[in-house]
């Protein structure tokens, strides 16, 4: 990813490029969603799920631990129990680095962390909650020899952007509308940074309206404050108080877009449409064509539409099975005739 | 993957095209491994989890939906736990077919099938073991207007093919070796197609040995008589009695290539030699390596090789826990210097 947008990326030669092939991920059509909003328009899937560690996390991380490995770091650290720590754990050690997750302790599934453990980072729970793992990270970035690669690292971001230039590569223009779910605001403001320098190079003639989504039990943007216990089957975007809440605003009213609320049964029916698609992705992801569902009467007629998909649905197999479209039949009589008749023939 | 190598396919203008976006997925260097080899040798992994539904079997799968949905049909069925469920599921879902999935009951996890439910599969569970259910999926076929998309289905080698082509694409010639889990036979079965099939075109000049990997508790080919109660951590290969037992006997010698076994310590060892490279494979893709590794004294020098990643290891998370790399660690009180010298610093 960094060797196809060189040009656009705040890298030199000197910096050492530590890849897994991430981004170059597919911007698939869905024409069901699309024919169930009518008015002429397109609906696209961007599946950033594909990405090597199931994430869009592994866009920032690239170049995050390329920068950290330039600057001479032997270790990397972040508090996370989700995406990041398995995107830092895989780059860092690709990288030859050490890589710390700080968690608070008891209170994280162990298969949240199974990527993790797999690449080899030395994980740490503390008796503590997460907001002080990240004061701890915080300290130890500052007073060690260790980078902090939690949203702090302003090269997160910087890798992001390039899911904005796939989307206007792909489209041979910017979409009208970028339906996309909003945790920390980190994505929506990366796709934002994308599509401004797009437009700057002449790349695209036009910006789209940015239209964010958050779960609705854990909505601050759309609350206009801070939640102190969020609450949503959409784990990846269960955040309360968002590092990049002012960026965001900033995005929204730049580009004319607007931030909503989708609640959980919307984000479910969204995800099980996905699936019927024939795309698994995390429940967090389905909030952006739950989003777009909710406001289908206001879309433009003749719109280009694109859904960010941020995660892979097999990082949440829980949830596929608690929510899935279909159920399993058990108790059959192994014959010809009465598999038929449970077939509906 | 069809419209990219259409030419080289059983299609026509009247096959509609059921895709995913699968297929193009990244050939990754993996110098440790190279490394551990000596010899001046490239090693690279086809990390084939990265389609849309985690496996290669996606490749077989767009090609038998499509030509399903040509010939008229209204229905697909097969019988599986595992990839080939979920890929069937999500194709035939996708083309607006009906999805039947046929398995022993009582004896599947539940999360096994977590995708073929996501994507809206009608999974049934008989009274009887999988030989019964592959038994009746067959005579299904016969007798009622369903496709069978198990291995019986000659479009899933056409299109698994592709895979090859995509090697030499990127090498711009065929490895010298290439490395690949044996279960039912079916993949390196494709794979020399697709290497034949480009040199007949002059994309490559030469072949490549074809290295097979059994699993040692599992390892039919290698033992020469079908093993009656298979037993490996690589599931994904835990095949007694091989579909595909003399085709693949037909591309050892003729590719001057070997089959050999593998143990599950030694799958596990290069599972966890893999991770710590960044990439997360099902414990069964990870024989290609161990392979690889035990017959490390034998590599040619300077040669290139490629080991094929079959499934995506977030399919596998109980694996990815019980065998990892790391283990957590708990219990840290919450200050500065404890977390510090917790990392040893």
């Amino acid at each position: 990813m960094i060797n196809a947008y060189r040009p656009h990326l705040p890298v030199s030669d000197a910096t050492p490029v530590i890849t897994l092939h991430e981004g170059n991920t597919p911007l698939i059509p869905v024409p069901t969603i699309a024919a169930e909003i009518g008015k002429k328009v397109e609906v696209f899937v961007k599946y950033d799920g594909l990405n090597p560690t199931g994430s869009f996390k592994d866009r920032g991380m690239t170049l995050a631990i390329s920068k950290a490995k330039e600057e001479g770091a032997k270790a990397v650290i972040c508090a996370s129990t989700g995406n990041t720590s398995a995107a830092a754990a895989a780059y860092a050690k690709r990288g030859g680095l050490r890589a710390f997750v700080l968690i608070p302790d008891g209170y994280v599934a162990l298969g949240k962390l199974a990527q993790a453990l797999v690449y080899g980072a030395e994980v740490l729970a503390i008796n503590g909650n997460f907001d002080r793992a990240l004061e701890i990270v915080r300290e130890l970035g500052e007073s060690y020899p260790v980078t902090v690669v939690n949203s702090v690292n302003p090269y997160r971001l910087e890798g992001q952007k390039t899911a904005a230039f796939e989307v206007v590569d792909a489209l041979g223009n910017a979409p009208d509308w970028l339906c996309i779910p909003v945790g920390n605001a980190g994505n929506i403001t990366a796709y934002w940074m994308g599509f401004c320098q797009y437009q700057q190079l002449g790349r695209c003639d036009r910006l789209p309206n940015m239209m964010g989504f958050q779960a609705a039990g854990s909505a601050p943007l759309i609350e206009g404050a801070p939640v102190k216990h969020p609450d949503t089957v959409a784990t990846a975007i269960r955040i309360g108080n968002p590092a990049n809440w002012e960026k965001a605003l900033a995005v929204e009213t730049a580009s004319q877009g607007e931030f909503n609320a989708v609640s959980d049964e919307e984000i479910l029916q969204a995800y099980r449409l996905l699936g019927q698609e024939g795309i698994f992705c995390e429940p967090a992801s389905a909030a952006s064509v739950a989003g777009l569902l909710k406001l289908r009467d206001r879309v433009p007629t003749g719109a280009t539409i694109v859904c960010v998909l941020t995660g892979n649905g097999l990082k949440d197999p829980d949830s596929a099975i608690k929510y899935s479209s279909t159920q399993l039949r058990q108790g059959i009589e192994p014959d010809l005739e009465r598999v038929a008749q449970a077939m509906g023939f």
